[in-house]
C-alpha cells in the first residue's frame, strides 16, 4: 500500500490580524509552507481550503483565496466541519492522492474571526449547537463545554484547579511559541481570577478567538520521496459523529466521536496509544483537553484531572507531550484553521524542529480535532520515516 | 482500474419549503435515495453533505443532517464551492470511494434559501464575487450574468429572445417534472413581459432561490456490482477554477473554469462533446445555459443562440438534450443542492426512467456544475453498462 506524507508544512501568526485579508493570511502560511517544502507552485495539482465562511465577509472563500495565490485554474473547494473543517481537508486531500486523482495536494486553513462583533460571534457559535431544540433554549458554546466540565467534576472529582492547570501548561507553551496569540505564562494563582464565563470555567478555561491560516502540502509517496527528504507520513485516519444534541448523547463527560476516531486511526497506522509520544489535541475549553486524555487512551476514564495534575502531558512529564505549541488555549483558535495547525505542530515535532519545546525521540505523532460540540471528531496518526 | 458508480437516487420537492427544516429536506431525499438502491442504511460507510451554510438558521448543517438520519457514528463533513457545493461533494465522494477509505458513500444535497430575507439573500450573493475590489462597487449576482450576456451579444449577435427561449425550453420540460418549483409553460411572448432585473435580464432570465434536498448513493465498483443491477457508472471528473474577480478573466462570453473541467471529464472518461446525450448544465441565468453549449462543446463558440432558437437542445433535436428536467430556472436554485440534483437527473435519464420526458438511447450523460460566478466548475460524464 503507498503512503501519503507531509511535504511542507507553514504557519501564519494568530491574532486579531486586522493588517489583512483572509486571502493574505492563506497566502502568508501558503508561501511558507512552499518554501518549506522547497518546491515551487507549478507542482501542485489542486488545493483543498478549511474555514468556516460565515464569520467572513468574503464568502466563497476557497475561489478568492485560489485567485490571490495565483493557483487557478486548478481544482479547489472548501471543506466544513465547524471547529474540525481544517482536518476535514486534510481528510479530503488524502483520499485525492490515494485516489490517484491528484499527487500533490495544497491544504490551506484561513479563518477570519474577528470581522463580526464578538456578540454576534457568540450567536453564530450558538448554532453550531441544535438549533431546532437546544438553542432556543439559549445554550451558548461555552455553556455545552461547561455542562460536560460540571458533570466530570461530578462523577470523577476533576477539580477546577484541575481544569486551569491545563490552561497554565498550555500557556507555557505559547510563550514560546512566535505565531501564538498569547504569548505570556500565567499561573494557576492568576486563572483563579479570571473572570466568569459559564460555570465552572472562567476566561483561562476558554481559548479565544483568532484571525489566522496555516497550510500543509500532502505528496503521494513516489512525488515524495523525489521531492522531500523529510516527509512525514500521514498513515493512520479516524473520522466519526455523534449526535448534535447534547440531550441524546450516552454521558457527557467525553465524547463518543473522538473514541470512534482515535479507534480507526490507531487501527490503520498499527499502533496504540503507548505509541503516540506528542499530540496536539482540541482544548477549546480546559475540559475539552482532559476528556481528549481518556478518549484518546492517554489515561483510564476518570483520571484526566489527576493526568494533568501530575504534569503527565509535559514534556518529559512520563505521558504523551501535549498542545506544546500552546494548543488552542495559547495560540487561539480561527476555528478553519486549527487542524491544519496541529497537523503543522506534529510534522514539526515529528522532524525534530521545535526548539527548546521539542518533544524528544518523537517518532509518532497524533492530531485530535473536534468539530462543534463533538458531533465531529477527526483524528491522524503521522508517522516519520 | 475499478470503477466508482450511483447505486441509488433520491429526490425532494424544490420550492418555499417552510413545511420542513433542512434535516428534514434531507431525510425525504435520502430515504427516496435508499428505496431506489434497494439497501439500508447499514450498507453506508460515511455521507458527504453539500450546502452553503450561511444562508441556514442551523449551522454545523452535517452534523445536524447526521443526528437526524441516523446515520452516526459514520463519518461526514461538508464541502462548499458556492452554488457547486453538491458536484464538490459527488467528487469528494469519489475520491473516498476510489481511495479506499469507504465502499458506499451517500452524498446529500441540501439547501434552505427561504429563511431569510430577499434583500439579505440578494447582499449575500453579491459577496460571491470578490468583495475587496469588486462588490463594493455594488456589484450583484444578476449584474454579473447580465455583462456576460451584454458582452455575448455585442461579440456574436446573441439576442434576447434566444435567452428567452432557454426559459421558454426549460419551463417546458419543467412542466413535466413533479419536483421543480415552476410546473408549467412559459411562452416566448409572455417572457418578453418579464419585470427587468439586470439589463439586459428580465425575471424569465433568472433562476428562482429555493429549498430543497436530492441524495445519490455512490459505491465501488464491487459493492456496486453486488448490490444493484442498474449501476451508472462516474467515469469522467473535471475540476477546473478561473478568477474571482471579473476584471482579471480573458474574456467574458464564456467560463474558462468550465472549459478546463470539461476537457478533464471528456479525456478522463475516454469520450468527445459528440458522445454526450443527455446533460444538465448550470443555468442560473440564461446566457449561462448558452455560454455552456459553446463551453462543453456542443457548438462552436458564438453560436450557442443559435443553438436553443434551432431547438437543438430539446429532446430529439439533433444536439444534445439539455436541462430536460427544467434546469434551474424550472427546478429553482438549492445552491447547495443542485450539483446533487444534476446528477440524479442524469442517472434517471441513462437508466431510461424520465417517462415522457426520456431522451431516446440515452448512454452517456454529463453534468455541468458551476460555482459563483464561474471561479469554480466541476463538470461530470456518467455511463451506463
Amino acid at each position: 500500500m503507498s503512503r501519503v506524507g507531509v511535504i511542507g508544512v507553514g504557519h501564519g501568526r494568530f491574532g486579531r490580524r486586522s493588517d489583512a485579508t483572509v486571502q493574505e493570511l492563506a497566502f502568508e502560511a501558503f508561501r511558507a509552507a512552499l518554501q518549506d517544502a522547497g518546491i515551487e507552485r507549478k507542482e501542485l495539482d489542486a488545493s483543498i481550503i478549511a474555514a468556516v465562511p460565515e464569520y467572513h465577509k468574503q464568502r466563497s472563500v476557497a475561489g478568492v483565496v485560489q485567485e490571490y495565490l495565483n493557483l487557478n485554474p486548478l481544482p479547489t473547494w472548501l471543506t466544513e466541519a465547524a471547529c474540525a473543517a481544517g482536518s476535514a481537508a486534510v481528510r479530503t486531500a488524502w483520499m485525492a492522492i490515494k485516489s490517484g486523482l491528484h499527487q500533490v495536494v495544497a491544504v490551506i486553513g484561513c479563518q477570519k474571526m474577528t470581522e463580526l462583533a464578538t456578540a454576534d460571534i457568540l450567536a453564530l457559535m450558538g448554532r453550531v449547537g441544535e438549533v431546532q431544540w437546544e438553542s432556543v433554549f439559549g445554550t451558548t458554546f461555552p455553556g455545552y463545554y461547561a455542562m460536560f466540565a460540571t458533570r466530570h467534576m461530578h462523577d470523577y472529582g476533576t477539580t477546577h484547579d484541575q481544569l486551569l492547570q491545563v490552561a497554565v501548561k498550555n500557556h507555557h507553551y505559547g510563550a514560546q511559541n512566535p505565531n501564538a496569540l498569547f504569548q505570556k505564562e500565567v499561573t494557576l494563582e492568576k486563572a483563579r481570577e479570571g473572570e466568569p464565563v459559564a460555570s465552572p470555567f472562567c476566561v483561562y478555561d476558554c481559548c479565544a478567538n483568532a484571525d489566522g491560516a496555516a497550510c500543509v502540502i500532502l505528496a503521494s509517496e513516489d512525488r515524495a520521496r523525489a521531492l522531500s527528504k523529510k516527509t512525514v507520513w500521514l498513515d493512520g485516519l479516524g473520522c466519526a459523529t455523534a449526535s448534535m444534541s447534547v440531550l441524546r448523547r450516552p454521558h457527557l463527560t467525553g465524547l463518543p466521536s473522538a473514541v470512534g476516531a482515535v479507534q480507526q486511526a490507531y487501527r490503520m497506522a498499527g499502533v496504540t496509544a503507548k505509541d503516540i509520544k506528542v499530540a496536539d489535541v482540541h482544548d477549546c475549553f480546559t475540559i475539552a483537553e482532559i476528556m481528549a486524555y481518556e478518549d484518546l487512551g492517554f489515561c483510564e476514564k476518570g483520571q484526566g484531572g489527576r493526568y494533568i495534575e501530575e504534569k503527565r502531558s509535559y514534556i518529559g512529564g512520563g505521558g504523551v507531550a501535549i498542545n506544546v505549541d500552546g494548543g488552542l488555549k495559547a495560540k487561539g483558535h480561527p476555528i478553519g484553521t486549527t487542524g491544519v495547525s496541529m497537523t503543522y505542530e506534529v510534522v514539526k515535532q515529528l522532524r525534530g524542529e521545535c526548539g527548546p519545546r521539542q518533544v524528544p525521540d518523537a517518532d509518532i505523532g497524533l492530531t485530535h480535532n473536534v468539530g462543534g460540540i463533538g458531533q465531529y471528531c477527526f483524528v491522524h496518526v503521522y508517522k516519520r520515516d
